[in-house]
């Protein structure tokens, strides 16, 4: 019995690998790819290969970029005075779509979690408290997921940030609960974000 | 406000043109590549660029291969007097994946269809006629789909093989109306092959 030529079955494989394809929808793509060779799949692989090469973290804040510092934390015009604290890229990209926030992030890249031995280490915590004092930050945004996981980042975050007097702050109204930001419209995310409120006893 | 890098961007907006994937998930991907890009993103790049450039259409079959014959084709332990007829390399794979077929394969490349101006030449109809007599072909399996385009085109082939003698069969038990090939499970394709009957007159 045959089977798809080999290199295209390896092809397929690593494409299954992809969240939200199955080896179904895995093969499907690689048909449509491989019809459209000239115009998707060389450039798609130069794409994936220049990105793979280029894509590197913002030394400061996490975010992805091309250069040492990203464009965020380099923009003159960005309010050094707040900072938003984000679970990962996506959720940043979010807060950007939603397109109110002014300040700079700090990507956490991830959630605490015993389970998966994920440490405040591991996530720049100790990263975000020596920025607090460097760039004179007024105010700290906790943006993060209203999951169990994401609730208990942002206390933990609350606890490292208490000795540096920083006002910390919420999203509030609008982010429902086990909601996760990057699925939220962009008008709910800039309600959140104008409606937050100060943590009493921060 | 800020975007994903420009990089990023276009590889998301091209990630976005495969089927299956909208813009979220797009992101989604693209970020799961970023993240693993050693152990995924780069070997995926390599393998796309590498299948764009090693990919052809078997010269006889029309089914993918990296040589100009493919493998089923130079097969000697494949029965040369049996073609089955599919509309494309996804149905041919379905088909091997059932693993009863013994014979080889003739890859329409589609349907006839009026409306997007697809002809019997668009779908290697004539090549098909003639490979009947060049490969002693005693039986054409017509395996297309239950629908409405798929019978349009078998009824236009059993058309064009009327002259040849050629004995015609099809699909029969278990391929359910409206039904596609590369939706069913093995045995169901297994079961329609073993219980395929001649088509009377043909
Ligand atoms: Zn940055
Ligand atoms: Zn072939």
């Amino acid at each position: 019995m045959s089977q798809p030529p080999t290199d295209i079955e390896a092809l397929i494989a690593l494409m299954a690998r992809l969240p939200g394809l199955g080896p179904r929808s895995a093969r499907r793509a690689v048909l449509h790819l491989i019809r459209k060779r000239g115009q998707v799949m060389l450039p798609l692989a130069t794409a994936m290969a220049e990105v793979a090469r280029s894509v590197q973290e913002c030394g400061r804040c996490g975010n992805l970029s091309s250069t040492p510092l990203c464009p965020i934390c380099t923009d003159p015009r960005r309010e050094g005075a707040e900072i938003c604290v984000v679970e990962d890229i996506a959720d940043l990209w979010a807060m950007e779509r939603g397109g109110s926030f002014r300040g700079r992030y700090h990507v956490l890249g991830g959630t605490l979690s015993a389970l998966d031995a994920v440490g405040p280490e591991d996530l720049r915590i100790p990263a975000l408290v020596g920025r607090i004092n460097d760039e004179g930050v007024s105010e700290v945004i906790l943006a993060l997921n209203a999951t169990v996981d994401g609730q208990t980042t942002a206390h933990y975050i609350q606890d490292a940030l208490a000795l540096t007097g920083v006002r910390i702050s919420a999203l509030a109204q609008g982010v429902p609960m086990g909601g996760e930001l990057d699925f939220l419209d962009d008008g709910t995310i800039s309600a959140a974000l104008k409606a937050r409120k100060i943590i009493p006893g921060a």
